[in-house]
């Protein structure tokens, strides 16, 4: 799915800002377009101008979240360490992101769909930016001499596609709840796929 | 999620068989119990008796229908041939019967509301019965001395996750439409997951 420029427009932050604050007092589906407007202070006709619809909005909402997701993680790695210590940081500050974001995993139960859509058949967009954040801390490896050369969007998509199959499911042998068993996978196994193993 | 065994209990091809051959008919959603049970040549009450709700006999189906495309996908691998081809077989086998599933893949957009709870956030089972059968094959790989020695459940979870991820999610840069590409994606990253690279 390709999403137009206006569902990407991110430079509306008080409509962005109106509509999160609604979904986590109303939940998403009692949110009404009106809701939205008086929250962004904006006229009705002027939201719809912006936005067509209620969906456009909660993809929009989704995808500024799922950046600010990506910008914690990487605040969290130490670009100045080793690559596996980068890694292995990177992967449990993931894991605990997603520990700490109770509000999407309680929406991915009660409001399944909005939600659901967005992060399976509609998820194109959310993997993108999953993959060419971790291309490019691929790359800058790569450039640096840590990591061996080769094509870094594919095993960024495994990558990107790992991390959202924790959220959708949690369940499984991959330890997403301990720090140091995440660690000790990450240290084990996603080495191994970044070629440092 | 717990699967009681009933739920698990499939020696009963009769009644799973049709369901399926209903939901194929008149999609999900607009089959009954009473359909079902017409269907299985079954007295509704003996129905009930077995599967108390349509949703426990949606997922039986869907887990024999896993059972299947699992073993599909393991009649296509030569376990005389080296670990490498096995396992590059064994992706591209999977890729094709995604494809090939065309079932499925309507049935994520059609009825949705049925079909993403049982793939994301309910689908643990489906994940350990592709992690388990994975695990095995990497088993039998490391007795004969094909592959080194590590734990096998761990690396099995990520291939399983990144299959379902692709069912859920084909759009991206993972080559699943086609074969040559599919195999040299195998070839060149799969191999790495699995320690053969």
């Amino acid at each position: 799915m390709i999403l137009s420029d206006r569902n990407l427009d991110l430079d509306q932050p008080e409509i962005l800002d109106g509509a999160l604050s609604a979904f986590l007092e109303f939940g998403i589906r009692r949110t009404s377009m009106g809701e939205v407007a008086k929250r962004s202070k904006l006229s009705p006709a002027t939201l719809y101008r912006r936005f067509a619809q209620k969906s456009d909005i909660i993809r929009a909402v989704a995808i500024r979240e799922a950046r600010r997701f990506i910008d914690e993680v990487d605040a969290r790695i130490d670009p100045g360490a080793s690559a596996e210590e980068q890694v292995v940081e990177g992967f449990v500050a993931f894991t605990q992101g997603v520990r700490r974001n109770k509000l999407l995993t309680r929406l991915l139960v009660t409001e399944p769909e909005f939600t659901l859509p967005l992060l399976t058949t509609e998820a194109g967009p959310f993997l993108a930016l999953g993959r060419d954040y971790l291309a490019g801390v691929t790359r800058r490896l790569q450039a640096e001499g840590k990591l061996g050369a080769y094509e870094p969007e594919p095993v960024a998509e495994i990558l990107a596609r790992l991390a959202l199959s924790l959220v959708l499911t949690p369940d499984g042998v991959i330890p997403v709840d301990d720090v140091e068993k995440a660690r000790a996978f990450a240290r084990d196994h996603i080495t191994a796929l970044v070629r440092l193993a």
